[in-house]
């Protein structure tokens, strides 16, 4: 455990924060009138160390698993689509890899455990713990061994990344299901108010779903510890985002969170190692049922409110430019000493 | 009159809709996923009349000019920051200038009526209609001829840039005053409903704005039409980017509306010519007190929602990539058939 999980120290650093608040005041505009860009500002220079930070090499990864549950109904989609997307994502068809394209973000697909066997070619990482997770609904999804061999491979393969930044983003048919278990057992919450429509599910089929998700939280009654939780509840593409979300902390990387699933592995990690949060950007507010509580836990402060709820990174790729816009601004926006410009009356 | 105000014909072409409909439909995610970004791939599909629409030599215009209202207190900052932020856009150093070459935009400041006098240089065109506009607290901020004089001006300039997109900006110090009494009067709402603290008024000197606009709008209490508000309220930038979008939407550009001041240019465009609403996209919501009734009047679902406040089309820059996401995916992401994906159970 100790081995598996790096401490993550707080950046706390008063001379640099105020540094930081200084520069940002000092700016030629009104005392705080580019608002959450502001706060954006101080967060990506408190994470990179400087009040001019310079975000390089963003690895945009994609995190890929199979659900056991999956064949309980949980989800409007097939298991296929799982494996078919990371087709689509490696092909270039996909939105993430269109957004990846537009803001020259790497994208690595991830196979963490998908139910298929992929030919090996570029841009995708073949890391599979198994094919799929077991069902939750049965037994937990995965062994606390296979638990912390995702954990240390997403360790390992971010330290293996360059860069500053980490986008997360996942595909895995039932993992809005993983991510509601996490949520409800975590935040003690009504997984009623955790479970939203996923993919596209109608009435009855939530229904359905809320029920079954009631029953796994049921039969998993004992799994309260973060890490006994995610290996209750899955996925793979989870359990690996926790590692890498850690190992990114650990060195300082910019870790922007896509949506409800992404969230879940940061709430799994935040558990473990609070200060991480500080290492955060969450991307956007998705229309996922359960992602206003997740940001709650989080306390998170979402860039966007699109009504996306894709996943694939695709929230955290289409925030990537305001990130970029408030580096660019610290760095290269004129003070009013400097421009000449008269200050208020 | 006739030839001053163009005719703006509705975008309807049902062909067109369904035809992008159906293609946002059958793209690689589940139906209405990428939620707010699909609204905006259906607008600018429409205006730019195709399926694959493709943004050109974007221009952002900055429009700039002082306002005579300034002198009674209606804001924290002397007029003559109005020349010094043009100074400032122009060098290279405001948040507009970095936003704009973070995203190729074409940045050109219009003196619409500053009172200084510029030295030529690139990226600026003086259009001068007066070195200010008189203070609406006497008289009408401008004659009913410069007001025409200021429209045409604005139509005028935008049918020399090229490209397919106008993105609004706005400087004069003093303005926030005219947007609240445009969309006060315009919309029949309280004043004190519509007013802010623009770029950072305390609770009394808002107090005192509010009083002070309240004495204008009753001087003024029979410039009721569109124009004659226009000319009561000022300003000349306002004017003149009135004129700016009226053509903008003639030539079936995508007119992307940045914020408060912007907002009412386009408020009293589109009650001369509504069917121009259809060829705008609202890029933020500000927290400047009346945005939100502003948007309510202009039936807009702003892209972004960060707290800004700032002006010179920041808004604008920060919100383009999300256009430029909504034309590549429209353009480059795959179809459920030709990516081989499975389709809802």
């Amino acid at each position: 455990m100790q081995n598996l999980i790096p401490t993550i120290p707080s950046l706390q650093d008063l001379t640099l924060s105020a540094a930081l608040q200084r520069r940002i005041d000092g700016k030629t505009k009104p005392l705080g009138a580019l608002g959450q860009l502001e706060r954006l500002m101080l967060r990506l220079g408190m994470i990179l160390g400087s009040e001019t930070p310079v975000l390089r090499e963003p690895q945009l990864m994609v995190f890929a698993g199979d659900h056991g549950l999956a064949r309980r109904g949980v989800s409007a989609y097939p298991s296929d689509v799982t494996w078919q997307m990371v087709e689509n994502f490696l092909a270039g068809g996909a939105a993430v890899s269109g957004l990846a394209r537009q803001h020259d973000l790497t994208l690595t697909v991830v196979d963490a455990g998908v139910a298929h066997d992929f030919a090996p070619r570029a841009g995708l990482i073949v890391a599979k713990i198994a094919p799929g997770t077991a069902d939750s609904s049965e037994q937990p999804a995965m062994t606390a061994e296979q638990c912390a061999e995702a954990i240390t491979a997403g360790k390992n393969l971010l330290a293996q990344r360059p860069g500053n930044a980490l986008l997360l983003g996942e595909m895995g048919i039932g993992n809005t299901s993983s991510a509601a278990l996490l949520l409800a057992r975590l935040q003690d919450l009504p997984i009623a108010d955790c479970t939203g429509r996923g993919t596209g599910l109608d009435d009855a089929a939530l229904q359905r779903k809320v029920a079954t998700l009631g029953a796994v939280l049921q039969r998993h009654a004992k799994a309260t510890e973060p890490l006994a939780a995610l290996a209750g509840f899955g996925g793979f593409e989870i359990a690996m985002m926790v590692g890498a979300v850690l190992q990114a902390a650990l060195e300082r990387r910019v870790i922007v969170v896509d949506g409800f699933i992404a969230g879940a592995a940061v709430l799994v990690a935040a558990r473990l190692q609070p200060a991480l949060l500080e290492r955060c950007v969450f991307a956007h507010r998705s229309m996922e049922a359960g992602h206003p509580l997740m940001l709650d836990a989080l306390n998170a402060e979402p860039l966007l409110d699109l009504g996306l709820r894709l996943g694939e990174g695709s929230g955290a790729a289409l925030a990537w430019p305001l990130l970029q816009s408030a580096c660019k601004i610290l760095s290269e926006m004129a003070s009013f000493e400097s421009a000449g410009v008269s200050q208020q009356d």
